[in-house]
């Protein structure tokens, strides 16, 4: 695709945004509802289009869970709809006053919240990440740019098409909802360089698709997700609720971003609390990754810096031994992407230290690290999780989707 | 500069936002008092460094203007120090709880200010700007790296060493405060580059360095300040209400951002408001540049795309006479740098739709648009005017230098 072609996907995503930015919060529930009966409607067509897919993923000799991923079913296409109509239900995040006062000179002054305009989404393999993307940015006023992987594009097409026209026959401006066309990488890049005519680019995927957009864009990005996530097993931890959580963080789900990568215990518990992690691990199937104090145990793989560093996602686990707290965050400082860490301890003082000093999206005392999640958090429904500082840190919901606009009403105030 | 030697000073003030992230109200105002004292105790310095500067910049026959802002005085070195007791007095933005609640499984979720940690401030001319962004910063509790403009140097080195030694003195960490050495524009695009290290980049100054820096940063940047500012006055309008705010917009100090550029009059009242502010205008010594209906007054200079694209920050404003409100707002989507525009009208309907359709930081209704500013909006201090939509937007205070933290406390919880 040329640069005019992209550019012009984002200019008619800008005349869309124009009118989703005042659309009534009942227009905007009614049009979700209608996609999510559409794509239920066109599952028949939807499935033969991921079928193509899922051919094509086969014959390129594909990794059977990236297939896995990539594959629709009708159970599935349920699932989308249903997430759709879980967003109908969600609060409007447009128009909230987010602060509001009156000044000594009678200028009465609110801050309210306003959609972006254009978002672009740039991810990988799975399609349910464009009929969410669709959905939460129509809740949020936003139009929005899809740029889905290659390997979805059959499949994403169909889903867009279905999707935009049920959006538009409910009263949305045409072309709210916009498939990028094409599937090669200069599309990427050419909408990380539509600065001015997309106000945010969201990449959703593994740690190259995020780091190659926040390298190459023009326009704001959110970044979201990479996780070497910690949890640190503190001197005063009941070691039972301990080998809990760490079993937890690592084994519930390991291919996600909120699980924990390294367990660091604190050597005054290490004598116990060593072997019964290790063979608590390994039971659920994790190659433990130990430092020399954890090498001694049986099945225990000496670990390098480069596990210190790694986000496994698999059922790996870094293990060291640490002297004091202060170790403990100087290892998290050096090694953490700053998504999650944990604390296991009954000291107030090592867990306010823990809580103060750890410079991270999250930080748990006593609780797993996999519950940082929108869901979790209670929001309805996540875009993803920030690791940024900038605009939105941890996980993002749908305010997150929004800026904020000042209006200010006098009767003819002048400086 | 080395890109080696940039990042080695973002190293240092890296090690320094530990311990700025917590320290307490108490240390940091103790430091921003320190500094306003010890800026006065070193005038004679300072003002003999910045004595070399406006040579330099005289023998490089640098226009008078730029001389003045480079220009400092004991009264400004005062103005400058009271600036910092004025910080000392604002509220500390870290540690306010912005949300929190418990879960139903028991989980309390906070989500808490804390500093950025890194901030790099890139800026022109104005040795007050050094000062301002040490102080703002500590404040903040983030490390500051400042990045003046070569112009000047020597003050901005006496500035910086005297607030550094102070702040440290003080009991803040050492490289809390730090000026980036070198005059080229190299160690700018080092800075740019500084991703993991700088947090936030911050560009103050013309609409060139902020381009640049937006351009060439891998570091999240806040935009600021360029204004294409506009002021509509609607059929309905108060005339003499209009005439005011429309002067006072354009004449009270039109080297701003805030400062109003264009001015829009429909047509049902152009026949007598087109003579009257072409005559107002004039005579506060503004040149207009009008459309046709304009162009019949004497003096007017006919209006091209040019002027309707220009932020003049001069005596000089753009006019034209719009047929509707919808043309109104036509004209500023398609012209405005979406900084401030203002309506004055006395139709609640026509106040709705501006308010609603013009999608700029800060939209005003009967008020002149030179109130969008930090200390206008009772903010105290202002780090600048965000124009982008992303983390902050319209005049920036302290909490908009702060990032969030989730903090979550259970007992034992897993999923």
């Amino acid at each position: 695709m040329s640069e005019a072609e992209v550019h012009d996907v984002a200019r008619r995503g800008r005349v869309a945004a124009v009118g989703l930015a005042t659309a009534t919060r009942a227009l905007k529930d009614a049009a979700l509802l209608s996609m999510a009966d559409a794509i239920e409607a066109a599952a028949p067509a939807i499935l033969t289009a991921n079928a193509s897919d899922v051919e094509t993923a086969r014959q390129d000799n594909t990794a059977e869970t990236l297939i896995d991923r990539l594959t629709l079913t009708a159970d599935r296409i349920t699932a989308m709809a249903d997430g759709l109509r879980d967003v109908a239900n969600l609060a409007d995040p447009v128009g909230e006053v987010v602060r509001g006062y009156t000044r000594p000179n009678g200028l009465r002054i609110s801050q309210v919240r306003v959609p972006f305009g254009v978002v672009a989404m740039i991810y990988e393999a799975r399609p349910n990440v464009t009929v969410d993307a669709a959905g939460l940015a129509v809740k949020s006023g936003n139009a929005v740019l899809l740029r889905g992987s290659g390997s979805a594009y059959h499949s994403n097409l169909a889903l867009v098409q279905v999707l935009a026209d049920a959006a538009e026959k409910a009263g949305l401006p045409s072309d709210s909802i916009q498939l990028v066309p094409g599937t090669d990488r200069s599309s990427v890049s050419h909408l990380l360089h539509a600065r001015g005519l997309v106000d945010v680019v969201i990449p959703r995927g593994g740690a190259g698709l995020i780091e190659y957009v926040v390298t190459n864009s023009t326009v704001p990005v959110i970044e979201t997700g990479i996780g070497n996530v910690h949890v640190y097993v503190e001197a005063t931890a009941d070691l039972d609720m301990a080998e809990k959580i760490v079993v937890n963080a690592k084994v519930s789900r390991p291919s996600v971003c909120n699980s924990a990568e390294t367990v660091l215990v604190h050597r005054a518990v290490a004598g116990e609390f060593v072997p019964r992690i290790t063979s608590a691990l390994q039971a659920a199937g994790v190659t433990v990754h130990g430092d020399p104090a954890f090498a001694g145990q049986s099945g225990v793989v000496p670990a390098s810096d480069e596990d210190w560093a790694a986000e496994y996602l698999s059922l790996d686990m870094a293990a060291r031994v640490v002297d004091s707290t202060d170790q403990a965050i100087e290892h998290i400082r050096r090694w953490s992407s700053g998504h999650t860490e944990a604390i296991v301890t009954r000291d107030l003082e090592a867990a306010n230290r823990f809580v103060a000093q750890v410079d991270s999206a999250a930080v748990m005392v006593n609780a797993s690290t996999r519950f940082t999640d929108g869901a979790e958090f209670g929001f309805g429904a996540e875009i993803g999780i920030s690791t940024q500082k900038l605009h939105a840190r941890g996980p993002m919901g749908l305010p997150e989707l929004t800026s904020t606009k000042w209006v200010v009403y006098g009767d003819g105030q002048i400086r």
